[in-house]
C-alpha cells in the first residue's frame, strides 16, 4: 500500500484453503476490532489489511480542502477512553468496544457526578443489553455509548471520564482499486469504510467488494472497474470532487452495504429509476429466482445519495441484504461478526458477478441484413431440416437478436422481450457477430 | 353591483353568526324561488344577491352579439303563467314553481281542449309526483312541466293557458369576481347560473363559489383567482369569446356544480387528463382519505365542455358531489333546498381550499448545489447527531426536494414520489429556499 | 391466369348455391391433393384454381435470382415416389399422400436394406398413425415420411426406393390480386402457398384470402388491397425484393394462416406492437366479444417474419385460429380437410371484413370550430329540447369527435376513449363532416 503514490505491487498474504465466503468472513473478523471513523488511523489500518487482498492506491486529502459544498474536517484519532468509578474500575472501556465512544468525541479528562455525566451518555432503552453507535462529526461534543443495563447498574457518585482523542489538522483517507477493462468507460463499486466495530455495516460490504475485485481481475472485463473504499458521505463527496473529469466516463455503479446478514437481497434503484444497472440487477435477481426486493430510489441511505445527486445523476444503485435500519441489530453492538455469514456474503458476491457478467456483455447491435431474414441455413446457423416445430431456443435467440438489432435495443432488451435467458441471447449475438450479420 | 362598470364596493350584508355551511344553505334558500334562465331578470336578481357576499362586476352582452360559433339570443322574461280550468282555478301555476314553465316559452294566451294542450305538457311518468325541468332555448315553443299525477287528475275539457313572457332583444348577463394574486396567471372558478328552482344544480355550486371567494380573499393568493358566474354553455362561450387575450393567462380552473348533495365527491379530469389541476385534486382527495371518485373527461357535463374544447384545451376540471343525472332528483322539483346540506357544501368548500392551497404553492425549484448533497448541518437544517436511523420526515422532505429540484419536478411531484404530505414538502422547500439552496 | 402478364379476365366458375363457408371448404378440398412446395407445378396448379375465384397476376422468378439475402432455388417437381417391398408392393406411396416424400427430395432409384433405408425415413413415434411433414430445401437430401406403425410393420430385407423428382433451373411462382382503392396506400394480405396436403396450414388461409378478396371487391375500398399468394419465407422475400419501391405505400397488412380449425382466433401483433392494424384487430376482436387471444410479436411464425424484419418493420400482423404448432394435427397427415370447418373459416373471414371496415374508415379529422362547442342545434345535429339527461349515444359520439379531432386522434382513438362502438363514431364523423364542422 503506497499512500498518495503508485499502485502497490504487494501481493495478498497466503490464503488458507477455504471458500471465498469463509475468506470474506475471516476478513470481517480481522477488521472488526478497529476503530474506524470518517478520518484517522482506523481507516488507514483497515485499508492496509484490504491491500493484502487487492492492491490499493490510497489517497490522503488534507484537512480544510474544499470538496463540493463540504470541507475536509480535522482528523480524529483516539488512543483510549473510559469511565471509571470511585475505585478506579473502568465501568465503560473503549478497549472493549470501539462503539463505546461517541465518534469524533473531543478529548476530556474530568471527574464529575453521574447526574452531570448522564448528559453525555447514549443508550438504547428498548434494547437494554446493546451499545448504540453514535457520532458527532460536525459539532464538537464528547460522549459515551453504553448498554442501558450498564447505566442502570451505576450507583450515584463521582466518575472519572477520560477520552484520550485528538482532533487536529491531518487528512481524510480513501483508496481505489482499478481493474482496467477493454474500454475506458467505468463501473464504480463503492463501499463506506467509516463505521467502527459493525460487521454488516459495513465490513461485509468491504469484504464482498474486495473479493469481487479479486475475481473480476481474473480476466479482462469489458468495462474498467473502479473500486472505491471511502468514508461515507464526506468520503464519497471528496472522491466526486477530485474526479470531476472522470465522471462522464462512469457509466454504471453499485454501492455495497449491509451485504452479509441472512435477509433476502435488496436492490435499490438509482435516482433515474431505469438506468441500465437498474435493469440488469432486476433481471439478474428475477432470473435467479432468489427471493429479493427491488426498492425505489430514496435520497437517504448510503453513498448512492452522492453519486445520484441531481448534478451527477449517475446510474448507481445500491445492493444490500436487509437494508439499513431494517434489522434490530442495526447500529448496535449486536452487529458483530456472528451477525454475518459466509453464505450470505458469498451469495451477495455471486449476484454482483452475475450482474456484471450481464452488464459487460450488454451491447446494442445493428443488423447488417435487416431487410427480410438473412439466410441462416447457408451460414450453418440454422437447422437444415424444415417443417419441424421445435425451433430451438438458440435459434429463437438468433431470430430475436436479428429482429431487434436496430441500434435501439440492447441484448438485455432482447432477452426481456423474448423471455429468454440473457446468456442464450448473448451467445446467439456472438454467433451472428461471428457470421458478420450484426455489428456492435 | 355595477353592471358593465367598475368593481362594486358594496360590502356584503351583515351575516348571522352561523357556520359557513349554514350560511351557504341560507344563500341557497334565498336564491331558490327565482326563475333563472340563460338570460333575463332572474339571473340579474341572482347576481344581485351574490353581490351582497362578494362584489361582482356584471357584464351585459347585447342580443345578436356573435360569440364564437354562437349568437347571443333574445332575452327572455316571464311575469306569470298558468293553466286554468273551466272554473278559472289555476291547476298549474308558475307562482308555485318556476319549473312549471318550459324555459324560453314564447307567450301564449288561449283556451284549448286538454287533448290539444297535451302536446305542450311535459311530465315524468316514472316519477309521477315530480315536476320535470325542461327548456327550449333555440326553437320557439311553449309548454308546461307538471307532475304526472297532476296531469292524470285533469278532466277532459277546455283549459285556459297563459304564458305572460317576452322574448325580445336585450342582454345576456354574467358576472365576475377577481381576487388579485401575486402573479397575473389566473385560476378560474366557474359555475352556471341559468337553472331555475334547482338547489343542487346549481345553487349549491354558486354558494360554494361565493364562500370560496370570500375565504380566498382573506390573504393574497399566489395566483389571481377569477370567479365566473355565467349561464351554462352560451354564457361560458360568451366569456371565452370576450376574453380571447386573457386565455393564455388562465393556467388552471375548476367548474363547480352539484356541490351540495350527500353523495361522495367526484372530480372529473380536464380533457388533458394530467393537467396540474387534475393532479392536485387527485392528490388532495386521496390524501384526505375522503371517499371520492376520479372520473375521466367526457365532452358532456357542465362548462368544462367549453373551457376544454380543443381550441382552448384549458386545464379545467370539474368538482361535484353526485354528478349530473346521477341522482333521481336531478332536473326535477325534488332538487329543492332540502336536497342539499350545510355539511356537504362545507365539505366541498374545504376540498376547494385544500386544492388551491396546494396549487398555490406548487413551485418547481432548481437545486443550486446539485453536486453531492449540500452540507445541511452547518446551515442548521440537519440533526447534528449522526448514527441515528430515524431520519425525521422533515429531513427526508429536504433531501427529496434537493434530489428532485432539477427544474423538472414540482413540489407535488416530490410529494408523490416521496410519499410525503404536500405540506411537509412545501415547508421543507421554504427552509431550503430560505437557506439559499434552491431557487424558484 | 396469365403468368408474368396482364390481369386475367377469366371469371370464376359457376358457384353452387352454398354459403361462403361451404364454398371455402370446397376450395380447400380441391386444393388438398396437390403437392405444393416452394417452387414447382403444384404451386402453379394451386394458383390456377384460385384464379377461378379471383383473377391473379402470376409472377415467375428465375432460379438464381438474388432476392435480398437469398437466392431463388432450383425448381422442384415430382411425378412419383414409393418404397416397394421385395414383392413389388408399394408400402409407401406418394400417390396416397403428398406428405410421404421429404420436400425437395433429390431423385433416387435404388434397392437397399431396411437398415440403410431407415436413415431416410421420418416418423412421429408419439403419433404413430400419422405421417409427418418434412422438407429439406437447402440441403440436398432424399427421404420419406410415414406413419410409425407403417414402419414398425416392415420386415427386414431389401426395398426398392424410387423418387422420380427433378431439381433444375426453373422459376419460383407467386401471384397477386389487387383491388384498387380510393387511395394508392396499400393493405397487403399475404398467405403461404408452399405446404403440400395440409388443410389448416394453409389451404384454409388461401381460401379465406380468396373469399375476402371477392367480398372486398364488391365496393371500392378506401385503401388499395393487395393479396399475395406466395411460398413461405423465400416467396415473401422474393415479393419484398421485387417491390422495393412499393414498400413505403404499404401501410398495413395481415398474414393469414391456420385459419380454419375450431380453436379461438389468435391475433399476433406486428413487431411495432402498436401499429394501427394491431389496434384495429384488438378493437374488433374485443368489441365482437368473440373468445380470442392477442399475442405479442415473435420473430418466428409465418411471413410476418419477413414483413416485420427490422429494415421493413411494416405494420403487418398475423391472424390465425390455433397458431402454428399449437395443435397436435400440426404438420401431420391429420391436418386434412376434416380438420377445418366452413363455420370457422366463415368466422375468420368475418373478422377480417370487420377489421378492414374499421381500418378503411379510421381517419384523423381536424375540428374546424375548435373554440367552444359549435352550435349543433342550428345545424340540425342536436336535440332541440334541453334539460334532458339522456344524451343519446349519437350525440355523445359527435361531441367526442369534436373534442378529440385535433389532428392527433383517429376515430379509433375516439371510439376507445369514449367507449363507443367504432361505427357510431364513424357515423358521427360523417355527419360532422357533412356539416362542414370537421375536415379530414
Amino acid at each position: 500500500m503506497t499512500p498518495n503514490g503508485e499502485q502497490s505491487t504487494r501481493t495478498p498474504g497466503e490464503q488458507p484453503l477455504t471458500t471465498p465466503g469463509e475468506q470474506m468472513h475471516a476478513l470481517v473478523e480481522r477488521l472488526y476490532p478497529l476503530c474506524r471513523s470518517i478520518t484517522g488511523d482506523g481507516v488507514r489500518a483497515t485499508l492496509e489489511i484490504v491491500d493484502e487482498y487487492v492492491p490499493l492506491r490510497v489517497h490522503e486529502v488534507p484537512t480544510g480542502t474544499q470538496v463540493l459544498d463540504w470541507t475536509v474536517p480535522q482528523e480524529w484519532n483516539i488512543r483510549d477512553a473510559y469511565i471509571a468509578d470511585a475505585e478506579g474500575n473502568r465501568v465503560v472501556d473503549f478497549a472493549a468496544s470501539s462503539l463505546h465512544v461517541l465518534g469524533y468525541s473531543v478529548p476530556v479528562a474530568r471527574t464529575m457526578p453521574l447526574a452531570e455525566l448522564r448528559e453525555h451518555l447514549y443508550t438504547l432503552p428498548d434494547q437494554p443489553t446493546l451499545i448504540p453507535y453514535r457520532t458527532s462529526y460536525y459539532e464538537p461534543k464528547w460522549g459515551f455509548c453504553l448498554a442501558q443495563e450498564t447505566l442502570d447498574a451505576l450507583p450515584d457518585g463521582d466518575y472519572e471520564v477520560c477520552i484520550d482523542s485528538t482532533l487536529a489538522d491531518g487528512h481524510l483517507t480513501y483508496a481505489e482499486h482499478v481493474i482496467p477493462g477493454q474500454v475506458p468507460d467505468e463501473v464504480i463499486v463503492s463501499c463506506h469504510v467509516c463505521h467502527p466495530s459493525l460487521a454488516n455495516d459495513n465490513l461485509a460490504g468491504i469484504a464482498v467488494a474486495t473479493f469481487l475485485a479479486r475475481q473480476l481481475a481474473e480476466e479482462t472485463p469489458y468495462y474498467t472497474y473502479r473500486f472505491i473504499f471511502a468514508p461515507g458521505t464526506v468520503g464519497a463527496i471528496t472522491w466526486l470532487a477530485r474526479n470531476a473529469e472522470r465522471i462522464e466516463r462512469v457509466k454504471h455503479g453499485l454501492v455495497l452495504a449491509c451485504a452479509g446478514d441472512s435477509g433476502q437481497l435488496n436492490y435499490k434503484r438509482s435516482r433515474r429509476g431505469d438506468a441500465e444497472i437498474d435493469r440488469v440487477l432486476r433481471h439478474v435477481l428475477s432470473a435467479s429466482e432468489r427471493p429479493h426486493r427491488i426498492a425505489e430510489f430514496t435520497p437517504y441511505g448510503y453513498d448512492e445519495r452522492q453519486y445520484c445527486s441531481p448534478g451527477f445523476d449517475l446510474g448507481v444503485g445500491s445492493l444490500s441484504r436487509t437494508p439499513y435500519a431494517g434489522y434490530p441489530e442495526y447500529h448496535t453492538s449486536a452487529d458483530n461478526p456472528d451477525f454475518v455469514s459466509p453464505e450470505a456474503m458469498a451469495d451477495t458476491l455471486a449476484v454482483c458477478r452475475e450482474a456484471f457478467a450481464v452488464l459487460d456483455r450488454n451491447r446494442r447491435y445493428v443488423n447488417l441484413s435487416p431487410y427480410g431474414e438473412p439466410q441462416l441455413g447457408r451460414r450453418g446457423l440454422y437447422d437444415s431440416l424444415g417443417g419441424r416445430s421445435d425451433a430451438k431456443q438458440a435459434q429463437m435467440a438468433m431470430l430475436w437478436v436479428l429482429s431487434l438489432s436496430d441500434g435501439e435495443h440492447s441484448l438485455l432488451d432482447v432477452a426481456e422481450r423474448a423471455a429468454l435467458p440473457f446468456d442464450t441471447v448473448a451467445v446467439a449475438a456472438d454467433a451472428l457477430h461471428g457470421a458478420g450479420l450484426i455489428k456492435a
